[in-house]
């Protein structure tokens, strides 16, 4: 079952920049920034909120690391932007299996990591009313 | 100060479809419905979690009423989506002055009503990475 918004997902050309503009307008810092070479993507979490499933919401700010990646062909067409939504759930394997069963197209066979330890999986988007659809458990889901 | 994500704006050809595919899909239902003549939008709210501000994060679902909507034209070019993201304050008014004085510009002189009898305003997303931002100020927000 999905309990929260997990995270925005946006796509900048420049994650540094797009930091500093988030932390000098809103006042949002990072709580955790990696790099993802699966997913071919340097990012940053600005923790935004908590949730009432015990989890928090986040922006995702993503930079590609290479141009052939997912973000970099995206935004090569669209420029900077949000790039996906993503819900949290407590199992990522039976809500991606149940989704799937109602016929919305699953990503991955089996779920990725994602930011922070979490299991990842997509859903897609022409499945989705045009939004690329995220579901995340997190290391701290249970 | 912005407290939460308060919802994701997303824009679609038919309300009815896309609120059916919200439940079908993932169990979501609608919290709150309402025509806002002055955006040129009918929309459902779907609540997907509480906040730790007290407040809530929400889906918006939104079919432009006319054409000439700002929502009916951005559909029109990208098709459906995401269209913008709303962060929830408890000052709508003290936020957008001092974003304002940071050289963002700010769309409305002053706050409009949003939904759920909300005070809205956004920010041009050219000035925000891409990403259309809206401020609001729910009833409930103190």
């Amino acid at each position: 079952m999905l309990t929260r918004i997990d995270h925005i997902g946006i796509a900048c050309f420049d994650l540094d920049r797009t930091v500093e503009f988030y932390r000098a307008t809103y006042g949002f810092e990072v709580y955790h920034s990696e790099v993802n070479e699966e997913q071919g993507v340097r990012e940053a979490m600005l923790r935004i909120n908590g949730t009432s499933d015990g989890g928090a919401s986040y922006l995702q700010l993503l930079e590609p690391t290479r141009e052939d990646s997912a973000v970099g062909k995206w935004l090569a067409k669209n420029g900077e932007g949000v790039h996906h939504i993503a819900f949290g759930t407590a199992d990522v394997d039976q809500d991606a299996a149940d989704i799937r069963g109602k016929g919305v197209r699953v990503l991955y066979d089996e779920p990725r990591t994602g930011s922070m330890g979490s299991r990842i999986t997509f859903l897609h988007p022409k499945d989705c009313h045009g939004v690329l659809t995220e579901l995340v458990t997190s290391r701290t889901d249970h």
